[in-house]
């Protein structure tokens, strides 16, 4: 099969297509042949050496598909066979053919396409789990989130908007706030000529967002805070602004305010396989239902990683970018 | 009546007797005929003019009294009148007379004494709130505190192995150690000769300890999250090592990691009202069954509170100092 690869850490320029074997489906495990695959952040900084994958995970890059289920490993469930499904998988997304664990897996129901299913698991996964499970996110509340314009970002409006919570965020530019705005937010700040934490605070009459959603850390870390209000929580999902981090723990403590956050990558297969089951029982529905959807950057085909790569370190995306398979 | 007060912020020396009005105690509070008050850090810090009373609150230091209720507000129930109750106050304890509010007073059960039963408030209720609700403490999880032997180190120790927790405490001397090893911690680290980051992490099997409870900051801060686990939960409660704290946010989210914290003495008396009333439940049969005690220090007269405070600040206490009026 081709998948993409790369010999060495280093530019987009680094990613190229290799002829290398089918992988075989273990025990729980499913194979899926790709119809696309998308493009994540982590992919990049993979990319760049600083990211390497979990012991046992494939060195491909590439974090979640969508397909058909074409073999099946032992103990997987005989109906999936056949089945359209997108899947979170641990690495090897960027292939023709990936395998996933039977239990990562989630249907796709008609009306979503294959491209659009391959954008979700990765964003829904991750803002699901930061926002609502170790955010206690609550309908009613505000969430300020950061890069608006992001994956993260697009999801992160989009599901908040979906359970009833109201959504400032912080983008680049003019045009991304207004195409975040376009695509539900309540507010968005262009951190650029703007000071967030002045316009969150005047946003909230002086009481602070309840939950921040935070991808930059360094700096914002504390910025953050300042922009939540008593018993405000900060989650944590990267650190694109450094990982150190100085903040002022007797505001922290004044204002009973928690900062936490995750990585999901690295955690247990039952976890994963729990999280799809919750996200399946009260997300899916509304994804049936044609009420959640990806915001769609741009589907380039496989052998153009590397472009698909450059664009998203460009920063001139909204929402998702995908790979999809040649053929289909 | 006889309370100490303070023309000035400074040191020990500034706290002196003086004559002034028994308070009145207003809707829903009782007044309380003072036998013993709980000295503890933030009068110190009070003292120090760093920590001034919260709206409303007497200027006069001490939070925690215990004595006969001999007066009632508009409202407080009639049968508190004659009963000996301890009380979490916003201040106003160094005084022969001191207003409480009424859902704020628990009863002293027999067999406790009055000096006793003023030792507790303070520290029952904020390692209450710090150690179970905040940071979610259950049996069996490791628990680390700083100050062994302090008011909150000696109540954290006590409570924590009530509810079968395993305690690990730092202190200053290999004197504290064994003190706070007698009083029930599990392990006790000198940390001015031992690097408690490494022997936590040995004492737990490099597991790391479930929870931390802190009131140092600064620098403790990322020492303290290098001493806990994947899950572990960091609770702040005093910043007497400096606010500013520099943290690894990437080691936080792989760590998946919970930084919180909080203070008391602003809360609402609503929230008080129901700390108490969880406290009474929780708490308080240990009380009266004799199984909780507070470690008692010191009782110095109400007249000596110079000295009482001299003698925290030296650091030389194991557990509670007092202050005793002087009639009884």
């Amino acid at each position: 099969m081709t998948a993409v690869g790369m010999a060495q850490p280093g530019g987009p320029e680094v990613l190229r297509p290799e002829d290398t074997a089918v992988p075989r489906p273990g025990a729980g495990q499913v194979l899926v042949k790709v119809a696309a695959a998308g493009v994540n952040r982590p992919d990049v900084i993979q990319r760049l050496g600083r990211y390497p994958p979990p012991p046992g995970a494939s060195p491909i890059p590439g974090l979640e598909i969508a397909g058909e289920v074409v073999a099946l490993g032992e103990g997987a469930p005989a109906e999936m066979l056949g089945r359209k499904v997108c899947a979170l998988v641990t690495g090897g997304g960027y292939a023709e053919y990936c395998v996933a664990v039977a239990s990562h897996c989630l249907p796709v129901p008609d009306g979503l396409s294959l491209a659009e299913a391959a954008a979700l698991p990765e964003t829904l996964f991750t803002v699901w789990h930061n926002v609502f499970e170790r955010g206690f996110a609550r309908d009613g509340e505000t969430l300020l989130v950061h890069g608006g314009t992001s994956g993260i970002g697009t999801m992160a409006i989009k599901l908040a908007k979906l359970f009833d919570l109201r959504v400032i965020v912080t983008c680049g530019s003019d045009g991304k706030c207004a195409a975040a705005r376009e695509l539900g937010a309540d507010h968005a700040i262009n951190y650029r000529t703007q000071d967030f934490v002045e316009e969150v605070n005047k946003l909230t009459g002086g009481n602070g967002a309840e939950l921040a959603l935070d991808m930059v850390a360094g700096d914002y870390t504390q910025r953050n805070l300042d922009c939540l209000g008593v018993n405000g929580r900060l989650v944590t999902i990267a650190v694109l602004g450094g990982a150190q981090a100085t903040i002022n723990m007797a505001g922290l403590m004044v204002k009973r305010q928690t900062i936490t956050g995750s990585t999901l990558r690295a955690r247990s297969d039952a976890f994963k396989a729990a999280l799809a089951e919750e996200i399946e029982r009260t997300v899916w529905p509304f994804v049936a239902a044609g009420r959640l959807r990806p915001a769609m950057d741009k589907a380039f085909p496989l052998r153009e990683a590397a472009a698909a790569h450059a664009r998203m370190e460009a920063g001139e995306h909204v929402g998702k970018i995908v790979l999809t398979m040649e053929d289909r």
